[in-house]
């Protein structure tokens, strides 16, 4: 992206990318059908849940002057609002847990002001909206968001993180008070006995681990071995709902002698009683704010647009990583832009505003990426199994393949020559089946095997649209009426959700992988080489991944030390923004550049910037697919958790060349075992780089095939 | 085995067959030094645990009479003296379920009459003792046992998943019943208020489900991926005893208001405590019981007598399965005389009688195969490493690894010459080597990756050997006087250990993964085949084996509904033993004798008994050797659940023969992929059977190398 800051250009250059797939952001979301709806509910409940329970949180420290019903209503409108006019709707909006940090510090200071009080609270943070919303116009007009591509992976995977950190310890402290008296409730009521309080924690971990490991599980319903495809598919999709209502169900379990309140449930009002909308008129009150308190509104406004300008762009960012394969254009500034109207507008009813968050953003687009290949598959399928039923040959078969893929990208992608998904198509099955001499004989199953082969083919792609979002949002708005059954789900299920949100914001985080690899056992490393991988795991040294991610990890304990000091915790966004210039001026001091370009690639190292042309030239798409960024070959790890969309068989080569099997033997594994990957792997990095565009023997010159992780267990002699 | 009926001929072989190596069961074992604590802590914890809750059962219901005390002195004594003057030693004796049932029926019957009455019952059942003994040493001396290659893998597996069944059945009671109010306690105490039963109950699901979620991946530790080759191979043999004190350690925790009594903990009277030792001397009060109930005590001892002559035979067959190759002799007479003597000194001194138990006794020979397999393997890979260091070639390496191979076989074994491992340390991989031109070139670990590539070298071996069972008696003993420290236990840990053992005995049993074939969805098929597997899998059509399985589950439901009828409950094993007939007369009119060979080979199917020379002479070896028996490529099943003692690599061939890479091209998989398993199972079943001792490429003369299970998901069309 190019750093601009001439006024109005970010916003102009983002709207222009965005109005021409408008259209289509539309009607390819309604061509998915009723497949949308597993996406859908996904996120749904990823975001409803968390809100609800922050919106309990804010009603506690409010002393009710908010509650579920305005975080559900402030989430459900700027939902459907930034789904319909936003820019990227891949982006999810909600009310974090920020926001409502803020807002308790701010009610806890209104309060304490005999001008001000509990009454012109919600008046006076109207005022704060609107200061906020001023800066946040401002930024995004001056083009604030052009740096984006100075927030590297290393930023943003670290910000991710911290954010799986904060549920994790909300899910833990949560179960923790399960034992213990809420505040706010009478403890002589006979729930809150000691006996009872007992029995209600350890039912609370009962239902927290018990949702959380059925959860887990029920994602992965797609590789089990049994039950019918049908069934696996829609456990996989529905599964993490379909638990909650489970989970719900046995809480109800449970009757003989139980008193009320074990387990404990969702609290909120129920939107139609009195006095829960008693803030939607307070624009009428703002002006009986003190003008002193107008101006001072100005100080936690910068505070909160500091914090939504990092939040809004990083939830975004993470949601539109290089390994999605994107190839409809970003929209920062314009939807920062958008942020700052969306922020007077909840200013002006008296409710939180909701900014973009994480993790649901990038379990978004995970959870469409998932989608995208169910159509795909589905339908390359259909015209493998029609090609094999005319006898075609494994040319024609792939053409037919070939021409159905066509057909159901974009109209978008028609004008994009570079397109991931032909390329592989053609190359690297048609050479597998040549070298064997079966390129024209007719394809039947064995030569062609439809249901497994397929899954190979393809790329990891993401439908975008805008249905999923605005369905989702609209799902949320129906909470507020559907309070009454909402109130049914004991908190502890909604403990063991944060939990499951952290756990499965965890895989494709490039950081994560990396700590995990520095406590994998040194003989155990090549086992990572035979899953997908990233590049470092190749090409950068053992130690200095190793010093990288330590730094990284004292940098993330630090972020997420000062989250637990009291009004400065708000501000642990600044100290992640202070990675910005570490990574840029610090990191190389200590790093090789090509390791630390493996490590975290950051644009403005690779090349000068190249003018942001949005339309669907070749410069955006080379910038969006990995063929030119050289071979993150990260699909597999993004969708490994998604169930199983690629696997890496021992010996199916995914690259777009491969080494016909003779070819193999002079190479230095005389044995077809484990270690073919080491040749292989390095050859689809070869073949991948642009600059040396060889051919898969071309391997033997270059110094070293075994991965450097694996040189500290052996002698690393590959000397053939 | 020979089915003679001669008097004592049976006694005395297996008496002449131990004797030979009854040196070399303890000199072995000794040699393996500190690591056989591994299968003896493990098997100690499975063997104690059950009769610590058996004995507390037994308390409950004899009031008194017989606690924990008795049941462990039993299993302790009957277990050392077996290990030291039994047949086998790597049966496990121990007070099982069907004893106690007994005993319970039996006090409920003496303390009715009133010439007996409580204080009469043990003398009374010591006359039990003495029938039964009478009955089992008759059994022996004529040759019972004989029949025993009549109890197929059919009879055999029905029953361990029947003792899983009836351990999970405990388990699921035990947890309940952690819920309500025991017997025999005061419903007053705070502990059993409603409140406190309520958090009880709750408490013990999450002990339970800990301990049993634990403790089974503790098992898996070995293939963990993180941490370091000691502390995961720490885990895997040390884990399971480690998280029950774990979880004990954790049912400290809540400290605040909790009673005394929760979590609710074993209970039994120390072995010092009055009253606990009335029962030792019952031997002088035998003459006091009525004539007419020393007669009537024949009645429960023929029960009794069937039951352990099933129990003891079964459970000692399962520890010899065929897959684990054993070099020693079996000894099913002489161990049935034993047990009778046992079963007398028992009755004597007034405690319940031990017999054979499962799924201890299979446990313990899986263990002992692990431990077999690291011996060999660190042994192997010392060797590997040193010729490597001096430069050798791989025919030189090879040799060296045999000459140590040879070393740490038993001299037993010496005079063996169809050894299992030696013939594959040679075919297999040096073929592998030498067409790759490797042979005579110094090895690196490039060619030879010694940690990795040992492992598949290796065969399912058992450390063959007195040790582990003697020293995990004397442990059962010592818990006596560790009774205090034992009392600490929770018994919701104990419930989930029972679940643990229960899904513990699973793996390897055919008919368990039968039954889960038939729940496999069609598609997902070929993951099977990928996996070492049985050779019905792929010899016999899907529907034969789905029938062969619906049966089967019938007759074990028949079975498991039988237990829950008070008396007639003890007998299921009558029912059991039915299926000896219908297998040998009613099934092979239902399925093709080819088929039934192959679900549940039948020796006297087969040929005509051969006269069972039980010296260790050529006919023994091949009758215990896969070799003969045609390819029950069962190893990897067994170990598989032990850890990663063996996996199947895509290429790795791990049979006698192999293809080299050229030749698999004509054959129908032109594509390396999946695939590829279907010509090298089949040609490894032909390479190994008898019949037709040719080589791999004779596959294309076979009709259908696409395995049957397969042959509904696609058209079977396997022609080139």
């Amino acid at each position: 992206m190019e750093e601009t800051f001439v006024p109005f250009r970010g916003i102009k250059k983002d709207l222009k990318g965005r109005l021409l797939c408008y259209k289509q952001d539309w009607t390819s979301g309604i061509r998915a059908g009723i497949r949308i709806l597993a996406p859908t509910t996904y996120i749904f409940f990823a975001s409803a849940i968390p809100v609800i329970s922050f919106g309990e949180q804010l009603e506690r420290d409010t002393e009710g002057s908010l509650t579920a019903v305005q975080t559900l209503a402030s989430t459900a409108l700027c939902g459907i609002i930034h789904a319909i006019v936003g820019g990227q709707p891949l982006l999810i909006l909600g009310v974090a847990e920020p926001t409502v940090l803020m807002y308790t510090f701010m009610f806890k200071f209104a309060k304490d002001q005999k001008d001000l009080g509990q009454p012109l609270f919600l008046a006076w943070s109207g005022w704060v909206c609107v200061w906020t919303a001023l800066l946040l116009v401002l930024l995004s007009i001056l083009g604030a968001c052009s740096i984006i591509n100075r927030f590297t992976r290393v930023t943003g995977e670290l910000f991710g993180l911290l954010i799986a950190m904060l549920f994790m310890q909300q899910a833990i402290k949560g179960v923790v008070e399960e034992f213990g008296i809420p505040k706010s409730e009478d403890p002589n009521q006979p729930a809150l006995q000691p006996s009872w309080r007992f029995g209600n924690g350890m039912f609370a971990l009962v239902l927290s681990f018990g949702l959380l490991i059925t959860a887990l599980k029920s994602r992965k319903a797609r590789s089990w071995r049994y039950g019918t495809g049908w069934l696996r598919g829609f456990i996989a999709d529905y599964g993490v709902p379909f638990m909650v209502v489970v989970w719900t169900g046995v809480s109800y379990m449970p009757v003989n002698d139980v008193p009320r309140g074990i387990p404990r449930r969702l609290f909120s009002p129920n939107p139609w009683s009195p006095g829960a909308y008693t803030n939607w008129t307070v624009a009428k009150e703002m002006l009986n704010v003190p003008p002193v308190y107008i101006v001072g509104a100005f100080i936690p406004a910068t505070m909160i647009a500091v914090l939504y300008y990092f939040d809004h762009s990083v939830a975004s960012q993470l949601a539109q990583q290089k390994e999605f394969n994107l190839k409809k254009p970003s929209s920062y500034h314009y939807d920062l832009l958008l942020l700052g109207f969306l922020t007077i507008l909840c200013g002006l009813i008296g409710i939180p505003p909701a900014n973009g968050v994480i993790p649901q953003s990038p379990m978004h687009t995970k959870s469409l990426a998932t989608l995208k290949h169910q159509l795909l598959r589905s339908k390359l399928v259909d015209t493998a199994r029609k090609s094999i039923s005319k006898n075609s040959n494994l040319s024609e078969l792939y053409e037919n393949m070939q021409q159905t893929y066509k057909e159901m990208q974009t109209p978008l992608v028609y004008q994009n020559p570079s397109s991931l998904g032909l390329k592989e198509l053609k190359e690297s099955t048609i050479l597998q089946a040549s070298s064997s001499g079966y390129i024209n004989a007719p394809v039947d199953e064995t030569v062609f095997d439809v249901e497994k082969d397929v899954d190979d083919l393809l790329h990891v792609e993401v439908k975008e649209q805008r249905l999923s979002n605005v369905l989702q949002a609209l799902m949320v708005g129906g909470c507020l009426a559907a309070m009454p059954v909402l109130k049914k789900i004991p908190t502890s299920v909604l403990w063991g959700y944060f939990a499951f949100m952290a756990i499965e914001s965890l895989p494709g985080n490039q950081f994560w992988e990396r700590i995990l690899l520095l406590f994998t056992a040194p003989s155990r490393r090549y086992k990572v080489l035979e899953d997908n991988h990233a590049t470092f795991v190749e090409t950068v040294p053992f130690k200095t991944v190793a010093a990288f991610t330590l730094f990284q990890t004292v940098y993330l304990l630090a972020c997420f030390g000062i989250t637990w000091i009291p009004i400065a915790g708000v501000l642990f966004p600044l100290l992640i923004m202070l990675l910005v210039p570490a990574r840029q001026y610090l990191l190389p001091k200590f790093f090789k550049g090509a390791h630390l370009q493996d490590l975290d690639a950051a644009e403005y190292e690779e090349a000068s910037a190249t003018p942001y042309n949005m339309a669907f030239g070749d410069d955006d798409a080379h910038l969006r697919t990995p063929q030119v960024d050289s071979g993150e070959v990260l699909d597999g790890i993004i969708t490994r958790s998604r169930g199983e969309i690629r696997h890496t068989s021992s010996l199916k080569v995914t690259s777009l060349t491969q080494t016909p099997i003779e070819d193999m033997k002079p190479v230095c594994s005389p044995r077809l075992s484990q270690r073919v990957y080491s040749p292989r792997l390095t050859e689809l990095r070869v073949a991948k780089s642009p600059k040396s565009p060889g051919k898969g023997l071309e391997i033997k010159k270059t110094p070293s095939p075994r991965p450097s992780i694996l040189a500290q267990t052996s002698n690393g002699s590959s000397s053939c």
